[in-house]
This record gives C-alpha cells, structure tokens and sequence, in this order.
C-alpha cells in the first residue's frame, strides 16, 4: 500500500499548495518514539533544557518572516496575528526556560528522621522527575502557540520529557519548518534532536498515544477527536495521563446594572471578542446571558452594527467552514431563535460574523435547544435574554464546563453592592479562569495562568498555559534512608544547587 | 427484591457476628450523594475544616478501645497493631488540619498587570478550590488508615470536599463505627454530619463512581477491582480523576557487597518485612534480588530460618486465604522454582509464611515465570537469585511499576563506592518511593512521603499519604481583572488571611 501523501493547503482558494510529507505508518511512529525515549536522557540536565528553550526562541525570532510566511499561507490567519502568535511562542520558551531556572516546580521537600513522630519518620526527601515521552497533538488554530513549537512541547521540554508532536493537517508545512528550528536549536546546545519529531496523520494520531513508550499526552481541539484519544489513552494495558482542551462555550453574563451602564462598551466589546482572528478561539465567548428590556436592548443593539460592521474572513480550512455554516444552520432553525445578523457564506471561501438570539427560559430544562450550550467554532455567538436573576441561576446550572466564564457588572456591582459577589459564587464552578469586565479572548502568558476548565473544556485539572502546565509532565519519588552519596544533587542537605525547598514541612 | 444484608464475619472462625447494615440501592446511593453536595457548603470555610479534623482526631482516640475492639474482630489484625493503626489514622487527621492552617496547599499566585508583556498581562489571581463530592474505596488491610478515618477521607475533608466512602465487606461494623464518630466530630463543630456518608456493597460501589455528582474518586485494593472502577470513571460522559492505588511488588536488590557484608541482617530484616501483619502490606517486599554464590547463600539461610521461626497469622478474610493458598500453588509448581520454606495452610483458618526462590536467569524473557513478577498478597515473597549487574538490568527492566524498589549496599558503595548509584538510577523508574539500607513496610504520614508509584501501582501520578495527597482533590482557577471587592479575601491585596502567596513568579 503506497503511503499516503500530506498536502499543504491554502484555505483562501481551497487549493493545494504542496506535497510536505507522507503520512507516518505504524512502524514509523514506533521508530520515532524510540528514538524520542533513547534522547530522554540529553534532557537531564536542566541548565541543557534552558538552553534549549532560549535557542529554540531566539532561532524562531530569526526565523520569523519564513514562519510567518508558511502560517499565513495555511491558515489564512494573517501576518499581524501571526506575529503576534510567534512573538508569544517565543515568550513561552523564555517563560519555561526562567521556570527551570528557578526551580520551584521540582517541589523539593525534604523531612528529617523523627523517631517520636506516630509512626516513626525516617529520613525522607522527595522531589520530581520528567514523567517520559510526552505526544503533543496540536491545534488547528494556533499553528505555533499551540502545535510544534507551542507550550505543551516547550513545557515538556522543561519538565525533562522528549515530545511526539501530532502535527494538525491544515498546516504540516508549518510544522515541518518548525520542527527543523527546533532540531537546529538542540544542536546547537548539543542535544540529541531527537527529543522534538513530528508525525502527520489521523492513524498515526491514534497509534502515538497506544505506543508503550508514551508516559502522557497533551491536546488541544475538538470534543469528539480528544474524547476518542482520551479512552485510548484511558484503555490501556498501562493507562497515561492525557491533558486534552476539548471544548469551551465560554459564557457571559452581563447585568442589568451593567447594561444600564455601559451598553455600547459592552456590545462592542462582545463583538470584538466574538469576531476576533474570525472566530476561532477556544476562548471565543459563545454563550451571553443579556437582560431582557431597555439597557439589554442597547447592548444587543450595539453588538448588532459592530458585527454587521465585521469584516468576512476565511476560516482555517473548508471542513471546518461547512461545520460553521451547517452549524449555524441548524440552531437558527429552533423554534424561537431570532438571527439579529446571519452568519454565513460571505463569499467562495469565506465566512461572515453574527449571532443569534432568543428567551433564556427557552433553555431552562432539556430539549432542542441544548445544541446552543455546545460551541459552533467560528464567529458567532448566542445571546440569551433573561428576565431574572432566578433564570440566570437556572440557566447557568445547565451549562457544561468552561475554560472561562465572564461577568459584566457596573461600577458599583464593582465595589460590592447588589448581586455580583453571588453571581461570581454561580460562575466559579463553571471555568478555571473567571474574568470581571474583560473578555475572555486573550490568555496571557503568566504564573498564576489558569487555561484549563471542568470537562470538556480540560480532561484534568491542569493548564495549558502559564508557568504551571509543567506540572502535567512531572511525577514525585520519595528517597527514604539514601546516604547522602547516592542522593541526586538536589536533594543534599548542602543544597549545592541553591534551590528553593520545604524542610521538615516549612519552607526552608 | 430484599435488600440484601451486609454481615461482619470473625475470619479467626470465618463465621458471622452480627448484621450490620443492607447493600445500598442505587436509588440510596443517590440519595447519600446528593445529601453530601447538599453539605458542601458546610466545608468553605477553612478553619472549620481544621477543627473537624482536629475533633475528629480526639474522638477517635476517646473511642478508641470500642474502636480497636471492632476492627480486631472483623479484620484478625490484633491488638497491637491497631492501636498503632488508630494513631497512625488519628496524627493524619491532625497532620492535615496543620496542612489547612499553614496554607501552601492553595497554591495561591498572584500577577500585576504588564502591558508591556507579549501578549500583555492582565491582571490574574490563581488559587486551588475543592472539586467536590469524593467517592472513597476504603482498603481491605487497614480498617482505619486507609479506610472509613483513613487518609483519603482526611485529605479529602481538609480540601474542602464531602466525602461517601464504600466500606470494605471485611470491615463493615468498624466502617459503621468510625462514620458515628465523624459525624459527632462534624456536630460538634457545627458541620453537616452529610459531608461524610458510607454505603456497603459492590453494586453501590459501581454506581458510586457512575454518579454525576461524584467529582473524583479514591482507592485502594486490588488491580482488578481498581482497573475495573477506574474504567468506570474514564467512561463516564464526564470523566473525573481515579487516584487508585491498586498492587506493588516492591522489589528489592541486594548487592553482592552487601550480601557479604550483612547477610543475617538483610535476611532477617528481609524475613520481618515480608511477614510483618502477616504479609498484609501493600509495600510487602514482594520480590527480591540476592546475588548467587556464597553471601547469597547467607541472606537465603537466615531468611529460610527466620521466615521458618515465623508465626502464623490469620488474613483478613477467607477468600483472601483461598487466593493465598492458590497463588502460592501456581507459582510453586513453575519449573525451576525451588521452596525453601513452602507458605501455606497453618490450620483451618491460619496460613503461614514462606518464600520462592529461583535463578534470575528464567525471568529474563516472557514466559510462564512473569506471573512471579505479579504482586501475591500474603506472607510470601519470591527470591532470584542473579549472577551479574546485567542481569538485575535484565530484570529489573520487565517489571511493572511499584509503589517502592529497595536497595541493599554495603558501607562502601553507601558511601559512594561500586555499582551503587547506577543501580539507584535503574530502580527510581520503577517506584514512587526508592529505600536505601531500609525495609519498605512502614510508610510515615510526612510531608515528604510519596506513597504512589508508576501504574499498576497508582492509577495517577498521586500520593495517598502526606501532605501533599490533598491535591488530589483540588483545581485552581484564576481570576482576571476581578475587582477587590468581587474578590475571594485569599486573593486580595492585603492578604488578610495571611497566606503564603507567589507575587508575579516569586514567593512574595
């Protein structure tokens, strides 16, 4: 059987632009993850991985305009996004190679004997290793933050742990280019470049995360293709942790305060947010409890000429464009639904913003129009019009998890009067990042980051961003008794390596 | 369809003592979990978290005769040993409620904005909230430590997360017994006695971990009941974390310097581990390297008249004895297996100790000798005897993961002499938790023990004992421009609770 070829493709004609490799068989993608697990050990040293990372950022700075190039021309996304994208992969490298540095991540705990403790301690000092072989299975819509170069390989990398990257098919020229600034940046630290491949293909998706030699896997993309390697990963002889971002509806809820208030702001804003880089954030806001009434009419009013006003754009390929429209199609049809602005076919090849519109109480118990609290990637958003905090809480009770939930208030539910506080108690359950009077779009890189939410919007409970997402690659060992001979380095009494640890419970 | 009763069995007679409660529905279960989330608010605050622990620590000391009383008629564990159990169980509570006092556990972090970040950094606070209701599989081998009182129920509660624990058919009137005293620790601290319920029987058990409510779950036993739930919990529509500790061989290499230096001392240390609670642990040394030739002959001799002097001992149940008595039989009859001392039948209801012994060479390659590289649960372990450092590589790179691996120097290569460190370096992948000179039953509650092991030792990268087994039951969330006011008080400014907190990526 002749391998089958993987097509570069431009998603402003549909065409195809070149031939970038063959699909990875079976055997390949063994050979590849031996190869990766054989490297493992170029990794150790964490001054080699810092390295690493700061190479890797400084020659994908200079890479630049080639990677631009290549992105843009796959994913359509444009070369301002794009420099910005590079500019936070290369801030992303830098951030875990200053995590390394600092070293709190090994959680070094170290407890001294005591012999009157019930039961009696004896010496015992923990820290954490790299868990293996990490498979990366990247995202469609961030063909650098989130694929080849992006923060679950560079926090794999920093945890210690060779990466398999799944390459995402609508940009494998992209990947490619940027798995060879990687390999350049492990030689020039004198790395074994097999601690970074790529392989492309659905099949070789699925035989990366059942390989034996694969200790955790990272994700980012759609429910049903991460739900299906999250039960492979889950069915194994041996079972690994797979850290998946599956899918996010990402709600917001808007007071009657705050529409009384600031109703342009806030409908501008939605809409910027909605149709920002044409819709395709997981952190697109995808769902908006508006008040029914005067102040809410001026929000849905504002929100209708911004997204009116919104430029047509091309979205990452054709499949996802006839999801997008057959998505739309489908909840604009339930009984009750108004469409402001229909999204649609702007033109061959692209799509136009909107959004639809209808009573919250059409949502407050099962039926048809639970398909408006799943996500249609693409720009559009649902906004529901309440009539009362009750029906807030009803409705907000149905909703499945979230990597964000947002809340609009006015400056005076700001300072703590009327509902707000309980309103945030209502959000915080439903995301792992709650935002007051911002918009969800926009995850900074940051230590106290959290991009990651109750299921589907994460398989667990990390991030993916942020300097915590090197935590998902680690696991603990306790050495009990070991002489101080034979102890690694970071867990001597001199602490030879100056790094931050807990003594005998405390920080010391 | 009668409900079906659950008995307390005497396993020094195998006969029934009395009735203790019925199997629970899966209509009671349901009940049971609703009423512990009802309760979860009972839990927020953090001091009264403290205070449960603590009162629940005090009145299981008050109650403690009544309590070791139940738990040695039903288990056959003794006396002695319990009351050390009920200390072990009663420091853990007291030694989390210190984990809530002291804070860290939060993980709180907190960033200021930088607009001159790539992308720009808004302003983002990060702290850990309880996941919710926790369903806990209480052990067989510990009526108290790690079962109804136990560990889990402990970290859980200090997290902030309503706990129903499936009691253990071995230990049903003890499980009833300790729930009282809890829920008169939670009335006497003004708790929702709801936050901690217990349900009997297997079917309640399968429903337990299926119920939407159930946040994440905790157990310990045996890889097939664990596999088998674990399952359970990755199938569900939404998936929640399974920490399971499910079976460890806890191998153990003696060097060929050590054998010639202490070779009664390793086999009479060796010969306790292994009959310690009558081979009950789950850190029993299960499976030992001894050099062949003459300071291999000395461990095997003082083994053979140590394990001979043993006592017999009464496990904990009588199917227990049945897969004892089997397990010893299959793994006897292998070709090449020698019996130094044949474990079995003490009387009708006793077994007693033995041990295996056969060259390492026949666990070199698949074969009908893998099933000696499987945990047998009883007072037996299995000696191969090796004939050089490769071949304990050989072996030691087809075991499954453990919760411990051991290793046995002499003072020369404690000190920094011979192969010493590379085998340390060959035994930490396989363990949670890696002995020097040290025997591996006897796990402190400190907060640097990691009791956990790659899988099929635990079903996650966890600890179930320490400090840091409170994780298990957290996530963090993030908020973003939140204002002070909206604020929970863990992340304001001020830091009224006075918490440690990381201020912009450093300890602040």
């Amino acid at each position: 059987m002749a391998a089958t070829p993987v097509w570069s493709v431009d998603p402003r004609t549909g065409k195809q632009r070149e031939q970038v490799a063959l699909e990875a068989t079976t055997g390949e993608v063994d050979q590849v993850v031996r190869a990766a697990h054989a490297a493992r050990a170029s990794l150790t040293d964490r001054r080699v991985r810092a390295a690493l990372l700061r190479a890797a950022a400084d020659l994908l700075d200079e890479a630049g305009p080639h990677v631009i190039e290549a992105a843009d021309a796959e994913s359509a996304l444009g070369p301002g996004r794009l420099t910005g994208e590079l500019a936070r992969t290369t801030a992303q490298f830098r951030a875990f190679a200053d995590v390394i540095d600092e070293g709190s991540f090994l959680d070094i705990r170290i407890d001294h004997p005591d012999p009157a403790a019930t039961p009696p301690r004896p010496d015992l000092r923990r820290y954490k290793l790299p868990l293996g072989v990490v498979a990366v299975y990247a995202a469609s819509n961030f063909p650098l933050a989130f694929s080849v170069p992006g923060g679950d390989t560079a926090s794999a990398l920093a945890a210690g742990c060779p990466v398999v990257v799944k390459a995402h098919p609508d940009h494998p020229a992209t990947s490619e280019l940027c798995a060879s600034v990687l390999h350049r940046a492990a030689e020039q630290v004198g790395v074994d470049p097999a601690v970074v491949s790529v392989v492309h293909g659905f099949d070789a998706g699925v035989a990366l995360v059942k390989h034996p030699l694969i200790a955790a896997a990272g994700f980012t993309g759609s429910v049903r293709g991460g739900r299906a390697l999250f039960d492979a990963a889950a069915a194994r002889p041996v079972p690994i942790p797979f850290h998946g971002e599956l899918g996010s509806l990402n709600p917001v809820v808007v007071t009657e305060a705050a529409a009384a208030e600031r109703a342009e702001e806030i409908g501008a804003g939605l809409a910027a947010s909605v149709t920002l880089g044409t819709g395709q954030f997981c952190v697109k806001p995808g769902f908006v409890l508006v008040p029914a009434g005067p102040g809410g009419d001026a929000v849905v009013k504002e929100l209708t000429a911004a997204v009116s006003d919104s430029e047509a754009g091309v979205l990452l390929d054709h499949r996802m464009r006839d999801n997008f429209l057959a998505g739309v199609r489908e909840r604009a049809a339930l009984t009750g639904v108004d469409v402001p602005v229909t999204p649609g076919a702007g033109g061959e090849h692209t799509v136009s913003a909107g959004f639809l519109s209808l009573p919250a109480a059409l949502l407050a118990a099962d039926g048809e129009h639970d398909l408006l609290l799943e996500e249609c990637f693409g720009p559009v958003t649902v906004v529901a019009r309440y009539d009362s905090t009750d029906e807030i809480a009803v409705v907000l009770s149905r909703l499945p998890g979230n990597l964000t939930a947002t809340l609009q208030v006015s400056a005076a539910e700001a300072a703590g009067d009327g509902d707000a506080a309980a309103l945030l108690d209502r959000l915080t359950p439903l995301a792992g990042r709650v935002l007051v009077n911002g918009w969800p779009t926009g995850v900074a890189v940051a230590p106290a980051q959290h991009h990651g939410g109750p299921y589907p919007a994460t398989t667990s409970t990390s991030t993916s961003v942020g300097g915590t997402a090197i935590e998902r690659w680690l696991r603990p060992v306790a050495y009990q008794t070991t002489p101080e001979a034979l102890l690694p380095p970071e867990l001597r009494d001199a602490n030879p390596l100056g790094l931050p640890r807990r003594i005998d419970g405390l920080p010391g």
